[in-house]
């Protein structure tokens, strides 16, 4: 920790804020400069709280060196971390990129049927749909709930694909770590923190979506939440930030991908059906996201995309999502021989 | 709602969104334009579901009209909303200013009482204080939880105060809803749509703070859950919002003050520590709020900032909060007599 | 400056950046840490180049402690720059509150003399009014350019009033300095250094706007240019900042103002017409404007804002303004007697 | 055009207003709905000035349908259109991906002269050097300017290379243009109009980079002010943009890319370099603009980067470079035989 003092610090205060430091259990350098003075901190084993500090007059600005996410960090945990996701599927590290797809919302039994047996077919691993719907208004479709959450089982059986589901409310989370393999955390809710707790409890692997103006920082900060409770197997998933351009629903934030791999061992995915909010942006997002490193992506698809009930104009219909699908396994395959291996 | 076709829209495309509009109910009129043509829709009763035109590749752009947030909107309810707190305390409308105040997290019975004390002295009708704190880090303090409300309790019934406390969970919300007089929901919560299904269906008032990133239609479809829930009393809190700036923690929108209140009949308030996070900005954004024309501020002070557990470095000393108090009260005269009813 | 090294820096890696460090003529200073050094360096008289530093593989990050504008820091000129524009007029320190009104753009002679002889008689000292206005489509009006000059000579000779006008180029400023008496550099233009330097040549003040994206830093190294250039009269001022929210033009950035005056000795004004983009919101924002501390503002007025060929919808008409002048003037008056010395 | 009016309009209000546009030579078209009434406009033959309108107290908001962009948009032009930079090397439509490389700025005859050797080697045919530096601090290295044109026209003379440089004033536009092969407009001169009218009068070919916080419509609507001008080379460079995410120097809009070229004809680049601001990140962006289909990338390499004058931290070692422009032209080739033609 660093603390820069204001012009105008007299050497009492310099001695104040010293005397605090070493009252922490930790112990001041100080770095006089020509026209201000800077404080070393040392001796941490962590990140330090710096609650003493702030607030002091004489303080202009305190600067951390540690940061406040251990577990998430390589620091501690330099090797990848792989997550296996049930019937030998796994993500990250030098595991095969994941392709999950399948529409935003579950809306009858007959639409999720035939997409799950559409994607059997494809190869595809892992389906995603969602039960609970996060919507903006309280006059959309708000998901079939509970009643999602049973096709869901019952497709999931039929077919023996893997499922994906987003909850929302710590109190459903029992149930549905119950009826689904993966977990996933949406960006609305990703400081939502008794809901981290919660999965933090479970022993299902979690997707966590970046929130929609989250840091880097914080977005570790909420998978160490998820860490801190037990739960390792955290799958971070860029889904796009809010800028100021409205021309895309979100900014996708691929450059962020490699970066977020070398600062942290957990998976991450990327989601270009969320990021662009728009069908035709789909595929050279998905792709983007594999030559930048992702460890997988997740697609919006739907049998009849322009009667869904959500999130129509991001999804593909079956036949632009095996385009997608023959694309990226090409491009998958070819990076892999030829590209850089970031 | 109005529809705009790409430039390379064909006569058959025209025809073929026509009946789509006629089929869900609606009357389609055509406005040809010299590059592109443009299909209005009317007779709709309030705002329609566009999802069976989505997706449609002749559609370029589909504008909404009428907005989502029916129950929030002046359309339908032109008169201010003025809600009752609890001792004959209201804001909104032409009710006197609102001074909320207290720490941003209760810590000790010592803690709250002294402040308790304080602003019971000092004439503030209603004082906040975090129970359940959500922070970005596990690794902080996250509040006191049953232990905080009952202190809450406890100091409430002793002093007689007003007491408003955050709600973070939908299962928590019977419980804190017994222990409080007015409900907060936090900006990181604004879209928890289950919490907020559940502080609608109580009859405590609500303070709905702005998301970090939330535009004023996303805040209003919020509002929207909990009065479609049953619950009217809803107060808007204006606390800073997420921009490229890191100078001051937020960026405070005043401006959408006056400007939400064209829009809604809901009260609107304003909280000058969370927007700034800097103690020498409070005092004169809490009086730019006075003069914009919120409803009331809300102010995090504590005994000893610098003590403080979270938020200390925007929290005020006492004294420091009676001179924000002092100056509030004679700007808040200074305005009803001089100055623009806006 | 301290540089943070890399978890995995070596102590040769220590020992090489510190031999760089005292080739650069300073002193490094090793502050280990649990788990990675930092390095503090003195010994510099200002802001320390740090390009042999950069690039290195085994630093983290390099803080810099000591701020690239030094003339614009209050470090160094610790007392208020009061500006002088001219008959008198003043800005900034305990100078009277300027306010500065005038039409976007300068449109006919007409029109220019209606508003000149209306704020003459208000009491407005100085008078704006875009010659070259700079517009997002060439197929929007350009401004009348050097006719617009003229007609602002001749209106100023004629009421005695000064002028403000924007200058877009470089080639310009000779001839705009010899025609006006306050320079304005607009928002598009803030880091257009060219364009700086050469109205740091001339002795007339400065308005310089901050950019539309613009950090305080940047702003600051903008003024920096032109203290110098050896021009010391710069006018900050504020008037909105780009972010995600589409409800108002720009996010009026109320509460950078009272931060701002801490930082730097220039005067700071508020822009409210660019700042919010709607009528009915400049008159609270200007009034926000007074209490969080500014020097000045600056108001768009028209004589006929819905024939005005550029911002009629962010233009007061003059009763408007004659509305919103004698508030301010109440307020401004108000502020003094009553309210802090921020 | 599209005038939605107030919830409080009367009929007197849309009778004034249908004056207007009969007025304005245009044909108004009531699109009455159940909450408030809408105003269709038809017989444009372009973009409509919608001022006589704006202002009017019934009108809540005025929707464009003809963007205010006519030769930048494919409505009008329909084709790809490829610039010709000299020696037969070709950007946009469907010739081959360019590679621009160099450093950013132009230091010394030696830096200049090694660089310029080893791209000629490596196949590059088009080097880019900066003369003039728009630099935030006036404290930070300017660039060589005039003799940095020099050295650039020595460098290319003897090696046959093409070269851009950046031109920062209308004033050196004429020189500039004698001097180098391509024009650059740098993000912070995207609305520098002054300049983008002078090189719009120049038959060199122009790189226009996005601003740092420009709208898609801004960027065209510079894009305009050069195509107006008679210059119908214009190459756009997405460069990154302004957010809150401070990880990476800018964030990377890499999905903008394929919808850029779905709205204009015009060829469109992207910079890694200043899209990321971190070296580690140049080469998966510079990827994954290959696959999102740029048309060419832009690359900072130097040949001592830990001792550039500027931009050191995102610039590439040689060997980097080598491996970068590998790894592209694999890419490219293989998206050619593979991937979608998007």
């Amino acid at each position: 920790m660093l603390i820069v003092l204001h012009h105008s610090a007299s050497a009492k205060d310099v001695a104040a804020i010293k005397k605090i430091i070493t009252k922490m259990g930790l112990k001041p350098v100080a770095i006089p400069g020509a026209e201000r003075t800077a404080i070393g901190v040392i001796g941490n084993q962590g990140w330090v709280d710096d609650s003493p500090l702030r607030g002091n007059k004489a303080i202009q600005e305190i600067i951390h060196v540690t940061k406040p996410y251990k577990l998430v960090s390589r620091d501690i945990h330099p090797r990848d971390t792989v997550v296996g996701l049930g019937n030998g599927v796994k993500v990250g590290g030098k595991a095969p990129f994941l392709v999950i797809a399948g529409p935003c919302a579950v809306e009858s039994r007959d639409q999720l049927m035939k997409t799950a047996v559409f994607l059997k077919k494809a190869g595809v691993p892992l389906m995603r749909g969602g039960a609970y719907k996060p919507r903006t208004s309280p006059h959309s479709f708000q998901g079939l709930r509970e009643g999602g959450l049973e096709l869901l089982d019952e497709v999931r059986k039929e077919t023996g694909l893997l499922v994906v589901t987003e909850v929302v409310s710590p109190e459903h989370v029992e149930l549905v770590a119950e009826m689904v393999d993966v977990l996933q955390i949406g960006a609305r809710n990703m400081q939502n923190f008794d809901l981290l707790t919660e999965v933090g409890k479970t022993r299902k692997p979690v997707i966590l979506k970046r929130g929609l103006s989250a840091t880097v920082e914080e977005w570790f900060g909420s998978a160490e939440y998820i860490l801190v409770g037990g739960n390792p197997d955290v799958i971070l998933c860029e889904r796009g930030i809010r800028t100021f351009e409205t021309a895309t629903r979100n900014t996708a934030d691929l450059a962020i991908i490699p970066l977020v791999k070398k600062m942290t061992h957990l998976p991450v995915i990327f989601d270009p059906s969320h990021a662009t909010g728009k069908r035709d942006l789909v595929l050279p997002t998905a792709l983007a996201a594999v030559v930048v490193g992702a460890h997988g992506v997740m697609v919006e698809t739907h049998p009849a995309p322009e009667h869904a009930l959500s999130d129509g104009p991001q999804s593909l219909h079956f036949r632009e999502f095996e385009k997608l699908l023959a694309q990226v396994r090409s491009l998958t395959d070819f990076r892999k021989r030829k590209l850089m291996d970031a």
